[in-house]
């Protein structure tokens, strides 16, 4: 683990991505997304992530240059299409989109289909709740989770976002809530694994079909667990339907269970402009006061009370200011590869 | 447990609902999503809440014949209060209102305050569903859910609904989720420890804060589990505030622990009519291939394949409508002693 200061990690990673193709603006804003992910504390969809999405533009998958478009509309609903480029700018995109007809609506919505990998997807969230709407964004992704029930993927362990603005002094600390729909990511399994460190709760089966806290045993059987179990599993079932039947892009079922060509994701991006009806003093009283109840609940470890959504991450995003970005080493070289593969 | 006939059902819940006070259209209305509820098997919010129903309105807390009304409005989102009307009854008229908002936006958002509890959460999922459109709805509940981290409740059993149509012969078999935040309700964990038996799965902890499938010992700690432990704490706690920052209804520390006063609930209509931006054939692919894909997964017991969410509660309601439905003895006690007090 290093720091780096975050203007340095924002800068390579645009190196990689003008590398890469993308236009000046959009490897700009492409940079600044994936470095406020590390910032945030989120390395699984920071630059970690960068190694598999040069591989997939490298190979054909992702078409660096490609921008999304608008394809049929009604009122306050949009149908766009990702055309396959960069994920995480045709989700900043829809994002804003949806904030715009939420502003014209009072509320909005976009879904988007044929993109990619959007990265973090809570980049979604904190970026309408700062702007001062609410709202809700998931994605699908390739079959990598058994349904409730059964031993062999069929759904996937989606994403999915909801984020609460604040308003006046508060207005830069939202609420935001980033979840899949398993309850430890695979890449979090392995880092257990490889630590030889029992999971906090159970993550899914061992060989003999028995809940486990055994990281090694999930990665082996591949049957994490959903969120609340056949609840989780039933969500992402309906997040999956959803966003394929709004956007046209792929259903779960669609995929390819091969990582390199998961491309076409569906997903849909929800925003609400609370103040169309609400008046804001009214909107701070609520969330103020249940931010100071869930703090005042008496804490299971003392002296550590319990945190609101997105806590954790104002946290870590100011430390990351102070301090410098906190990056894995394997993640960091992996950053440095790629630099000097587009300066060559 | 007995079958009663749908109709004899119905028609007894009906003259309760008269002699409570309620208009006899708004009765008649009710007396069917009650009857419907369990008609679907979801037995501990239908006739089972009839005497809690009754007691709230007999104590005050619950005015009959109030019919809730649109207080603010914009564009495709508007702020209802239910004036403490009848839950059901104010829920049903939210979700109509945010599919006629849909039909002319595409999509429609009705946030309801100051309502009471609408029983099952799954009611205004399948009319919407039914009809042809998606929706999302979630209501809040009384504190009686700790956030992860914390021993002491500060968050609400929240339901969150997501439905989503079929087309074409499919049309009455959509899908439906209906979710409460806590992986059991208070309801089942006494069901399983009167019973004397462990629960499927870990419900909470137990004295020692151990998660624990012993019903009866979480009744004793009352430290019931959130669905994904963190990440439903998270989701529970973003339902609750923006649903009463967008309703004006209360927000879970704003309700008194005492069940007979739990009224003034908020509540969040979505309403989405797809085939705004997508075509039937389209979606129909959709849906039909993840179903497929859901049922093809290999089932842990063998011939026991995974289910759809609302398959099992269409195969009940089959039954239901063949056989009788199926009540419990109390419960239907209940609702006989509750006739023959209107019949006075």
């Amino acid at each position: 683990m290093r720091r780096i200061a975050f203007d340095e990690l924002r800068g390579r990673i645009e190196t990689v991505l003008l590398g890469l193709g993308l236009p000046p603006e959009r490897a700009a804003l492409g940079a600044r997304l994936t470095a406020e992910t590390d910032r945030d504390g989120v390395k699984t969809h920071g630059i970690a992530r960068l190694p598999r999405f040069a591989a997939q533009v490298r190979a054909g998958f992702i078409a660096p240059a490609a921008v999304p478009e608008c394809v049929a509309s009604f009122g306050a609903i949009e149908r766009w299409a990702g055309h396959r480029g960069p994920g995480n700018l045709a989700a900043h995109a829809a994002m804003q989109r949806a904030m715009q007809l939420a502003q014209d609506h009072g509320i909005g919505c976009v879904a988007l289909g044929d993109t990619s990998h959007w990265m973090r997807a809570g980049s979604y969230g904190w970026m309408a709740a700062e702007a001062g709407y609410a709202a809700m964004c998931w994605s699908n992704t390739l079959p990598n989770l058994p349904p409730w029930g059964a031993s062999t993927p069929a759904l996937g362990n989606n994403p999915l976002v909801v984020a609460v603005p604040r308003f006046g002094t508060d207005a830069h600390e939202p609420i935001m809530l980033d979840i899949a729909m398993s309850q430890f990511s695979y890449g979090s399994l392995s880092s257990y694994a490889a630590h030889g460190v029992a999971l906090p709760v159970p993550g899914g089966f061992d060989e003999h079909g028995v809940l486990t806290t055994d990281a090694a045993a999930i990665e082996r059987t591949q049957r994490a667990l959903p969120i609340g179990f056949w609840k989780g599993s039933g969500l992402s079932f309906v997040l999956d339907v959803l966003g394929a039947m709004l956007s046209g892009g792929k259903a779960t079922y669609q995929f390819s269970p091969n990582a390199l060509e998961e491309v076409g994701q569906s997903q849909v991006f929800l925003a609400i402009a609370p103040a169309a009806v609400s008046a804001v003093e009214q909107m701070r009283t609520v969330v103020d006061g249940a931010i100071a109840a869930v703090h005042a609940a008496t804490p299971v470890e003392a002296g550590k009370p319990a945190r609101y959504p997105g806590e954790g991450a104002l946290r870590i995003r100011e430390e990351s200011l102070k301090l410098g970005v906190a990056v894995e080493e394997a993640a960091w070289e992996g950053l440095l590869t790629l630099e000097e593969e587009m300066l060559k």
